[in-house]
């Protein structure tokens, strides 16, 4: 099957093709381009909803309650749920595997879970662009879930058209430790477990912190309270989802969010781009090799050495033109 | 005072100096490249000990106690303390000036905290950078200091020659949610605020995943109890950190591990220059927001720009030249 074809199907719902393209995309394939530049036309129209929060917090099981009201209503669905997890160990796809085996019959949902790669920066570029190729299946609802609260999570998240930030009763001085690194990214916050004892508490901390969340101009962040676990405060958290994209509706906010998303992301793009071209024709594995050496033996100044190469890089362009 | 001045002064001992360096550093100012190419030469003696784990397990406290101990021994100590905080509140910064305002008077003593910054992989540059500056002004231990378990953080700890993970007790859940990120790169495990209940469970937990930190060949990471804030087990965690350091003397283990290092940064580098060089003439901020505006409205096909642009940037050398 060849590109033109294989977008053909998935867009016409064939599960198959979808996961095919999927996994082209998220590792990167020589196709990988041409994929995405055949589903791009066919994004746009989806709510981006970004899930994050400490470890533990629940989200996963708030991602499969959201999943499940949207579903019962004939929203479709895609969910992308990204772990921390080692490239040594699948636990947590396996355990996203059984945990959303409820859906498999259903066409109108679709998950893929993505572990962590080695590289900096490449989980983000590759759940963008798998969210993608998601949508472009015909998905209406994307559901962005990421474990963890630094810099990667900000970063994946940050592709939402709303932002929900999952806590928990009984985080004490971690909701502090927490607080300023994504407090302002949150539109919606969630006090999940909320049946445990300090829940009140949480929900105060979270108040008395919100000014931290106060770039939103007439949005006021609310903290939701939900049981994920048994669905409780799940439709109040649909409608505050309902709420916060009718305001992002208005004055053109969601234009402007999702301009700021593709600043960002382009360049991220052009980054991935020039170093792909840079592994192409400037630095091999084995340069890099013995470079390194010579750098830990004090035999080369990588302050000195690194300018000069990208320099020669540059200027290279029209020896290969 | 021109840069090389600058280091001159900071060689000998300035603080001011040696201050104004790592600032200019941090920024990536202009000096900054000199700077740094001015300081490689005096690094490569100090031993990075690199401190890494989930808020609130004690890590600065263990810091303070390390560097204590150091400092009671005649060696001199410098600290890059990292912490997850926006850039809109500077409270962990703050902290981090008052706990350490013991040392103020002390010359063999310096500190420097960091907060995240905005731009994805900066702030593992930042903080490699602002390492050579603080090693170049004779410093004989680094202390590598970040709060999380994140991607973000095991690149910035990932510099050092020997890694700490600091867990404590009553983690539960979330240390099985730590354990496939981060387990494999510590070296030493240490299990803080042991005098909590839970701390045996704590250790025992540790110990049962150490096959994850495997691939150590013949080194099989200890599991430290200590209390930070009485000082007890940091003499154990000093003496593990001299057997790892003895081990790693072997066999050219050190050299190695630095080589790896090295491998990573020289490309983090490589892509720095290059993005700069890009905004230098390729892609003006009023460009990525002209772009960005038609992207967002489906007028432009990143998938087909990007690529277009960096192919342009590549031949653009040779107008230039």
């Amino acid at each position: 099957m060849d590109v033109p074809q294989l977008i053909e199907h998935l867009r016409q719902g064939d599960v198959r093709a979808l996961a095919r393209a999927v996994s082209l995309v998220e590792n990167d394939a020589p196709s990988a381009r041409q994929i995405l530049s055949g589903c791009f036309p066919l994004t746009g129209n989806a709510l981006r909803i970004g899930i994050t929060g400490p470890p533990g917090a629940g989200k996963s099981t708030l991602v499969d309650g959201l999943a499940r009201r949207y579903r019962a209503q004939q929203e479709t669905v895609g969910v992308v749920a990204v772990d921390p997890t080692s490239p040594y160990s699948g636990g947590a796809i396996l355990g996203d595997r059984i945990r959303m085996r409820d859906h498999d019959s259903d066409p109108g949902f679709y998950m893929r879970s993505m572990a962590t790669r080695g590289s900096l920066g490449g989980l983000a570029r590759a759940s963008a662009d798998v969210a993608v190729v998601i949508e472009a299946s015909g998905k209406q609802r994307l559901l962005l879930e990421t474990v963890g609260v630094g810099q990667d999570e900000i970063d994946i998240v940050r592709l939402a058209d709303v932002t929900i930030l999952v806590l928990m009763p009984g985080m004490g001085d971690d909701i502090q430790s927490i607080k300023a690194g994504v407090m302002e990214i949150a539109d919606i916050f969630v006090v999940n477990k909320s049946d445990r004892e300090g829940a009140d508490r949480a929900e105060k901390e979270v108040r008395s912190m919100q000014s931290l969340a106060a770039e939103h101009g007439s949005w006021v962040p609310p903290v939701v309270k939900t049981i994920a676990t048994t669905g409780a405060g799940i439709e109040e958290l649909e409608q505050a989802v309902d709420r916060f994209r009718a305001w992002l509706a208005e004055d053109g906010r969601l234009l402007t969010r999702r301009e700021a998303h593709w600043r960002t992301r382009i360049m991220e793009m052009v980054r991935h781009e020039l170093l792909r071209a840079l592994r192409g024709h400037g630095l091999s594995d084995q340069d890099l090799q013995t470079i390194s050496r010579q750098v830990v033996r004090r035999q080369q100044d990588p302050y000195q050495f690194v300018p000069q190469l990208v320099e020669q890089l540059l200027r290279q362009g029209d020896n290969d033109g």
